[in-house]
């Protein structure tokens, strides 16, 4: 038994045996040691026993007839068994026709630190534009020495670099500060997705065009219908700004910014602007509509905080999750709780595990690889007790020093009227505040063993 | 300057030049100290002053009208503009109804060490099964103390382990063994692709069902037409091998085995058998028909080996190949050399290039991740001089202590019979050997920029 959380309250009597610090297979040893359950059958008791059922790997209709040549899908797609895992959007986020409107991400069926790139979540304020990559051109003009447009073939001839990040958009979550508007993941925190990107440094071009000593800001312009723009502090474009074409080995998507977006490692989606054609450098930020009419944070005093830019350390548990119930487990089952974690501010360092909504907390296991400004997987081996209810609660801390906030301490810190707290909302965001919300989120696990979005609060 | 490769050619005088170990803020300002050239313009000579052209970032096309609603693809494809950026096939590499038959991955498009899942390259011998998941079982039987038979979702209540690995069919690169027959990358090497891989560990798996001491070997069989059926020593099996359900971030492709696969880190494609039905642990190999009549490698002693399985350490140039020259470079111009290096026997500690055939080599650099058993970016600055006649060759060296051998090294060790070494095959693989090639490549960079594969011998 590596570790005991001493605090722990009478309803997590189960939950003495963390896997953290242990390889698999102390796991399975230790889960012998303990528990009256043959080390044979710990995971899987529910599995037919081959002796019995022989035949049932024999299926009629496998291996009878020839499948598809491999000339069918040049371009692959999925299993159409997997028809129901795509991106979603609802009347509830989206705004007039769809256009200025979010697709969600089925990150409740994501794996790994990757999203595949049919699934990436899409935002965009003027519908998905469709460039042709021979009509692109990138201008770069203002406080630069050698002013210049650049074709996409002139851009890809600077040194590559290739990095992998998540891109969040600063309202994941922001329906919710009120009180859980969806129970389910995928509408809940599915504003994010996360991929490997290739492009170049910007601090790469302005060695190349000479920046000038005053330039303090970058104007960041779309070619979309929306012709996004948004004004970036000098500091971060020197730091780790790259604009991008490849995404997880291939070009970007159209609803992705096909043939270039900007990529600001950890910032706001909403400044990684796609459909990239200009970038201008200044002494001022420009204040464009959505610098200053939106994406903004509301505080409780009226006004308004502007100018911030990365997205929180945050965290979410992926399995069980609303989508991924454990109806199916059996009384003494042991499970793999999952989850994700991330923060625009640098990389995860802990990740800890409540059973009691946020009153207890275990420390849980950093899988795969820990990358900054990237999604972080973590786990926590669970024992699944029948008709045990549970409120289960994830808190991640970053190398930034910051650690997940109570949803108490958030809505103290910004724009919910007290009054409002845990009503409906009317209609519309009105005055409060939507964006950069990362408290703590709860999942209520059921008697038999749904799962509900719940929120857990003290005023 | 930071190295300069005394053994240099009088060919090579252009690549003094390395920015092995420079930053790229040192990397300009030393190209700026050793030439003519002003610093701010080496990269992209060729751009419009933007003064001169403004107008042509207010394209007339762009950002006048709605784009798509974010609801059109809720599974998103690529941009109608990179219709040409597809996995291929040809009648060469083709046997019968293109159902036994390879589709080869575009990697002189990749970027990074992610292919995407549409785009990653497919063999199969009874064509693309399509499984329902719901319908799937996976039987473990043979000599563990539980053989069961499990649902997937049963199957995926084991602890998950994401790793980032490529796979390579044994025959990337068998078509040349006497001569180069493709000038190609995507056909002569794009046998292979890399993605995230999430799934199981076969030793935890064995853990709960207990591994009778016997077992020296595991059958893996799958429920395509061909049955594959393939023999894995049982070191390999509790080392890193994994039963995988997820790439890149969602469900296998049907083309991948959709819903489970054998992932065998490093080792051959053929191995890591699709549409798995069954895993059988027994003392000897079953000597499959795919182990023994083919996947074998024939020595010039006439008799084969078996049993090899790892594909060795090897690496290509991707920028320039034959699909992305350098004709559109001018003379002066900095350029990026790019390409990938990989070993099924550890990490890439090393990638050296050559600008002559391999008679002089440069150490280049090492690029983002350094994963083991998966692809490797390395590049090099290289200014172009128009005009000038290369030979581009890479050679790579991995932490298991094996280097690339020169094309001629590797024909005395496999049977290409010395009398056809040059020559046109006649028509099939014949009696020569088709696998595991890892020989040193080299393009061939003709005066004005074109890229054609070459071979460069002595015998």
């Amino acid at each position: 038994m590596d570790k005991i959380d001493t605090k722990k309250s009478s309803e997590v009597t189960s939950l003495e045996i963390s896997s953290k610090g242990l390889s698999r297979r102390d796991f399975f040893k230790k889960t012998g040691a303990v528990s009256a359950v043959a080390a044979a059958s710990v995971i899987a008791p529910t599995g037919v026993k081959a002796e019995d059922d022989h035949a049932i790997i024999h299926h009629p209709k496998w291996g009878q007839s020839w499948g598809d040549p491999v000339t069918k899908n040049r371009y692959g797609i999925p299993s159409k068994y997997e028809h129901n895992v795509t991106r979603r959007n609802t009347k509830l986020l989206a705004s007039g026709n769809y256009r200025a409107s979010i697709a969600v991400a089925p990150i409740h069926e994501s794996d790994g630190i990757i999203t595949a790139n049919g699934l990436f979540f899409s935002r965009s304020h003027g519908g998905t534009a469709h460039i042709d990559p021979n009509e692109f051109r990138l201008m770069i003009n203002g406080l630069v020495e050698k002013p210049i447009v650049l074709t996409l073939d002139q851009l890809k001839r600077y040194p590559r670099v290739t990095r992998t990040h998540f891109i969040e958009c600063p309202a994941n979550g922001g329906q919710e500060w009120r009180k859980p508007q969806y129970n389910s993941l995928q509408f809940a925190k599915g504003f994010m997705s996360c991929a490997e990107w290739t492009g170049v440094y910007i601090k790469t071009i302005l060695e190349d065009l000479g920046l000038k000593p005053e330039a303090k800001w970058m104007l960041a312009e779309g070619s979309d219908n929306s012709e996004m723009g948004r004004s970036i502090p000098i500091d971060k474009v020197l730091d780790d700004a790259m604009l991008v074409w490849g995404q997880n080995g291939e070009a970007l998507r159209p609803e992705q910014g096909y043939p270039l977006r900007l990529l600001l490692p950890g910032w706001e989606g909403n400044l990684c602007v796609k459909w990239l054609k200009r970038l201008e450098f200044g002494k001022e930020p420009w204040y464009a509509k959505e610098e200053t009419s939106k994406y903004t944070a509301l505080t409780p005093t009226g006004k308004a905080v502007q100018h911030f830019y990365a997205n929180e350390v945050n965290s979410t548990v992926v399995i069980p999750s609303p989508e991924k119930p454990w109806t199916d487990l059996q009384d003494g089952d042991w499970v793999e709780i999952e989850g994700l974690a991330w923060s625009g501010m640098g990389t995860i360092t802990r990740v800890d595990l409540s059973f009691d909504g946020g009153n207890n907390y275990v420390e849980a296991n950093i899988k795969g690889l820990v990358l900054p400004k990237c999604w972080t997987r973590w786990s926590y081996m669970h024992q699944y007790k029948k008709g045990q209810k549970l409120l289960l609660t994830s808190r991640a801390t970053d190398d930034a020093g910051f650690v997940q906030p109570t949803v108490d301490q958030e809505v103290f810190g910004y724009g919910v009227k007290k009054e409002n707290y845990g009503k409906d909302k009317t209609k519309g965001m009105g005055v409060e505040s939507v964006y950069h919300r990362n408290a703590i989120e709860t999942w209520e696990v059921t008697a038999n063993g749904e799962v509900n979005h719940v929120q857990i609060r003290t005023i």
